[in-house]
């Protein structure tokens, strides 16, 4: 089978370790995508990953409705090395704009997802269980390999003063942050909540010395809009 | 009143000229939303632009229930020089998902909008008035003054061959879209449908002698993630 053609199975994020001549259980949600959803059967092949193990190619059998295995066949991308981490510090915000918050973070390189309250943050709970779901999912859509880490919510003024963040700020005269990146080493980009900073946490982030400044420039945008722009600015310093 | 203060009011895309001394009238729906949802009234201060003539405070006169005037004050903003032009081409996506992709070309920067059919293109007829209204909403929550032009649709093969498009492809060997792009010229990006360009359609592109195939990195990116990646790109090389 050619690489190219690989891409044509459905892929699925599993918990379980991926070995050879494996027999990984799916969960019902799984066995009925693959069964009812996609109309597979015994045989068909589909690929697994786990974040850790690679990607499979893995053969399905004893598919039911609710439940059936993957028999891992051959591994068919090795899980790479680690690249320098991308740490996204964001406000939670309303749901939709969460879930794209989140599909879009995996989808642009993200490795950790660090929720924070600010003042002006409206979503004071997250949804773990769900937030993680929209994890493997984008994941799953994306091809990626690895998973971004779902970090406990920090309030801002408990993040360490000796991260090198980089602070999105809004209406500032900061420098862009195409010239605020230090290529290749750990970036973390601190994204406002809808409304943004107060004028007390901002002078509060121009106090913390290891901390910089940054501007995506003169319009005003939605949380979820800056996450992406920041993330593609550390893939584009990256490429 | 300081300059930013005016960011405080609330701020509305209007049809209508923009001159001294005018008293602009409102659509039933903008008189619902300062009288109703945000419980203004004659007299109060708020912010209109139409794309032409910069932005202005005015005050709201007669505001009723479904209708009233805001009489122009003093413009608050001149209309910005243009810039060089910043062309999306996309095919059109399904509903939430299309929603999405004109709100962040609005924000990240769009000067044009042009749909575009491919083979892979599932919603192959775009609601333009509703597509307007996003168009609308966008700039007005983002602070920009000017709006972008949402173009008739058009198909792949209909593109003129002389247009300098950077064609941002997946899965090939392309260079990455920062190596491609020339800053302070036009830029036209295309964005590749759901399912991506058929084999077919990506070799048409390899024979357009003024297109550039660009790679916006090694994970398979939604369409409305890579345009947002690809728009970013533009104002990070221009920033």
């Amino acid at each position: 089978m050619e690489q190219n053609a690989f891409f044509k199975l459905p892929r699925l994020y599993v918990d379980s370790p991926l070995v050879a001549d494996a027999a990984v259980p799916l969960s019902a949600e799984q066995a009925h995508y693959f069964k009812t959803v996609l109309r597979r059967q015994d045989g068909d092949s589909v690929r697994l990953f786990n974040g850790r193990d690679g990607e499979w190619r893995c053969t399905l059998k004893d598919l039911g409705k609710k439940s059936g295995f993957a028999v891992t066949e051959e591994k068919i991308r090795p899980q790479p090395e680690p690249s320098p981490g991308i740490h996204l510090y964001f406000a939670p915000i309303k749901k939709s704009r969460m879930d794209w918050l989140i599909e879009k973070a995996v989808e642009l390189g993200a490795t950790h997802l660090h929720p924070v309250l600010t003042q002006n943050t409206e979503v004071r709970e997250i949804n773990v269980k769900r937030l993680r779901q929209q994890v493997f999912e984008a994941a799953e859509q994306c091809e990626r390999l690895d998973l971004p880490e779902l970090c406990d919510m920090v309030k801002l003024q408990s993040l360490p003063a000796d991260l090198p963040i980089l602070a999105c700020l809004e209406r500032g005269n900061a420098s862009p942050i195409s010239t605020a990146l230090k290529s290749d080493s750990v970036a973390c980009i601190l994204i406002g909540p809808e409304g943004g900073f107060t004028a007390a946490e901002t002078a509060w982030i121009g106090q913390q010395k290891n901390w910089t400044p940054a501007s995506l420039g003169p319009r005003i945008l939605r949380s979820e809009t800056a996450a992406c722009m920041a993330l593609a600015a550390v893939l584009l310093d990256r490429s």
